[in-house]
């Protein structure tokens, strides 16, 4: 396995200050990890290294000065390909749009430059953010086995600790899965908080998010964005900040099995039983279906969210597949063209019965928010499954996206000896509240301050 | 004055199913209007005629078969050239973007084509559809005025009788005072009725429109793109059906004066006055502040519309004003590299305390609904004013915008010899309605069921 040998960069703070450390030695760091391994792992469609380099000693001077943009100045950051950069192509993943320069900055990538970050590189991502992998990135920690999809690229880049983070997108399961399979922290926050204007991904249960190597480095990176760009035009946008010095121990914590757990593998489900002692053992009180009626309401209010998912995207997804069909119906994948299918034998009524039942579901599960911290279930339905020709099973990651609420995923498990994560979902808009809880989970009852990190 | 000689289109269905008249032919006479009239108003930046011709002969083809896509089949439309053509570049009214193609039909414009529109040509904008017109289109009742924005090419083909109907966009007043300046039925939806998607448009305030010689013409266009482009992703989207053989006539109408009341000229406000003194003489009962408590905390709450939508405006506009500002500051106007100061001065709290309060506003605004069928006032602050270099003032238009509900102006009034429009605003989601309620004003009120038209 390779283990990920990157350190989080904003906890590096102390030593920037200081000039133990430079923004430039990080990312000559990062630059030759890149090179060792990134031939065969294939995360990387497309790398500025004049660009990084000027942005890094930018960042160095900055840092001399005493005079940091924000805790993420200096820090590589690898962009999703479906997110739009001034100075590189975004090919969304399709060989319809390879190379092509959409000449923006996406809001949260200029936001990101704003904050003195280094935007690296972008990274592989399925077409269209959806299910079909042109490209073939391996997974880090086993080249026969995928790192997870949409985000691919960004996790597997994360999780062979070539950057410390990346931005990631995800409407079903596109940030949680690959994190997850991939050995990183995965996060996708409340539906609205981050800015996607300039992001090839008009869905409404859609969010961009981060990969990362800490919470603090995640949550940096996001809070960055959302300072300079915001949330989505008319949403407040990420609320809140987190004090990674203080821990916060959950009093109660809601188990979710949600309608993929009949998916999850066997060694999953040992690893989940382990975690729940681990946690119950540091004092948490774990709640079921079978012990809290308010529990067993939610997880047959969202017991459809996987079918009801795909029907509201097919309807939402109608555009642009029909113009891209148009414009070139040869270099679509068969998935997508079915999928056009699917939206074309669609109504507005029917679409219109989908979202509102979704804000119901939304409304019944966030009922439990006054008694639980957090929920927790797997971050996965087990290990990345091997081929490279799919991206895995959304079953265990889709509930977050279904609910619009944030979630995290951090990996602390294993499964058949390769990366799990713990998800735990927090409720709309209490983002920096589910930080503190993860915070607490990774440290205090597993052992892994090092994924935890600390901000400035 | 150049008066509109172009008839209606849905409502001649009679005579294209008949074979008395053909798609062909009503685009044939559209492109002699515009060949006769456009060279001096300027309302068009790029016309694809070949392609509307091959358009106009397969609906003709479809009809003669005696099977039309859609109450629209043959339909020539123009598309303000914010939104994105496959066969048409997008120069978004900025020199910094003509010519660009962006090889996509928008959301919207692509929903058009299934429906069997024409889609004839590109009409002028202002930059970005905000403030500065670069393009000096011409208003076609006088050739000194402006014929107001964003949306100033759509209506000005409108208006000359040109085309039946143009999409138009508006955030503050790009809909509403153009239409009213140019002799134009204007439609603002509800916000989010319309798929936006492809639109170079990002605001959450901002709703995409239509601009028509008809009210059934208008609903048609919108019925056909909801139909198959829905709303924005998340919204239900423009919802009902009208039938515009029955009137509604309205019990009770509230009258509004907006905080753009003063700024109204004196022959607007007589034309007003007039206009009261009709309906009123048709049985309409009309209350004002001064009548109705819940009017006067109306019109209190939204007095601050305009300012609130500027500052709303320039967060939500920090992107892709700043992505643009890298790529070529010179191909901003000096207007637009203004509003990008006060953005990045501006803070995400601040933002979100905006929008906090237009949630507010916007609540008290439809507690009115239960005893109003609309509210009606003033469709722009006069006349257009003389100059090509500003396109009038918003301060009439802003308040649907902010309050995010449907408006409706109808070419109704006269200020200067020239057009103004009575302007309805209705409920949110309540569309239909008010079409219903502006049917029966246009034609049981005000004798101009020609405003009205028929649909099928």
């Amino acid at each position: 396995m390779t283990t990920n040998k990157m350190r989080g960069y904003v906890s590096l703070a102390a030593d920037l200050r200081s000039g133990k450390t430079t923004p430039r030695a990080y990312l000559d760091e990062t630059l030759k990890r890149i090179a060792d391994l990134d031939g065969k792992i294939g995360a990387f469609v497309v790398i500025n290294k004049a660009g990084a380099i000027k942005a890094a000693d930018a960042s160095t001077a900055r840092w001399k000065a005493g005079k940091p943009l924000s805790p993420i100045d200096g820090m590589p950051i690898a962009i999703k390909d479906i997110i739009e950069t001034a100075d590189m192509p975004t090919g969304q993943g399709s060989p319809m749009w390879a190379g092509t320069d959409w000449k923006r900055d996406s809001a949260g990538v200029h936001a990101l430059r704003e904050a003195g970050a280094v935007i690296i590189g972008k990274t592989t991502t399925t077409e269209f953010a959806a299910s079909h992998p042109w490209h073939k990135t391996q997974n880090p920690h086993d080249g026969t086995r995928t790192p997870g999809g949409s985000s691919s690229g960004s996790a597997a880049a994360v999780g062979a600790g070539m950057v410390p983070a990346g931005l990631g997108t995800q409407v079903v399961g596109s940030i949680l899965r690959p994190s997850s399979f991939c050995g990183a922290v995965g996060f996708k926050p409340s539906v609205g908080a981050i800015n996607r204007s300039g992001s090839h991904d008009h869905f409404s249960q859609s969010c961009q998010g981060a990969i990362g190597v800490t919470l603090a480095d995640v949550w940096a990176v996001l809070r960055a964005m959302a300072d300079r760009a915001g949330g989505d035009p008319g949403f407040a946008g990420l609320a809140g900040d987190v004090d990674f010095s203080k821990r916060k121990k959950p009093a109660r914590l809601a188990l979710l099995e949600t309608s993929g757990w009949k998916a999850t593998s066997e060694g999953g489900r040992k690893a989940f039983a382990a975690a729940k002692e681990r946690l119950a053992k540091a004092g948490v009180e774990l709640k079921g279906r079978a012990d809290d009626p308010a529990i067993e309401t939610a997880e047959k209010a969202m017991a459809d969210a996987l079918p009801a998912t795909m029907a509201i995207n097919s309807w939402e997804g109608r555009w642009p597949l029909n113009t891209y069909n148009d414009l070139d119906a040869g270099k679509l994948s068969t998935a997508a063209r079915e999928r056009l299918k699917i939206a074309e034998a669609m109504t507005q009524k029917e679409y219109a019965g989908l979202i509102g039942k979704r804000d119901a579901v939304r409304a019944t599960y966030e009922q439990m928010a006054d008694r639980y911290a957090a929920c927790v279930t797997l971050g996965a339905c087990g290990a990345a499954p091997v081929g490279l020709g799919h991206t895995g099973n959304t079953a265990m990651n889709v509930t977050a996206s279904y609910l619009g609420c944030p979630a995290i995923t951090l990996p602390l498990l294993e499964d058949e000896g390769l990366p799990l994560g713990l998800q735990l979902l927090g409720w709309m808009n209490g983002d920096a509240s589910l930080f503190e809880v993860a915070s607490w989970v990774a440290s205090d009852a597993f052992g892994r301050s090092d994924l935890v990190g600390t901000l400035g």
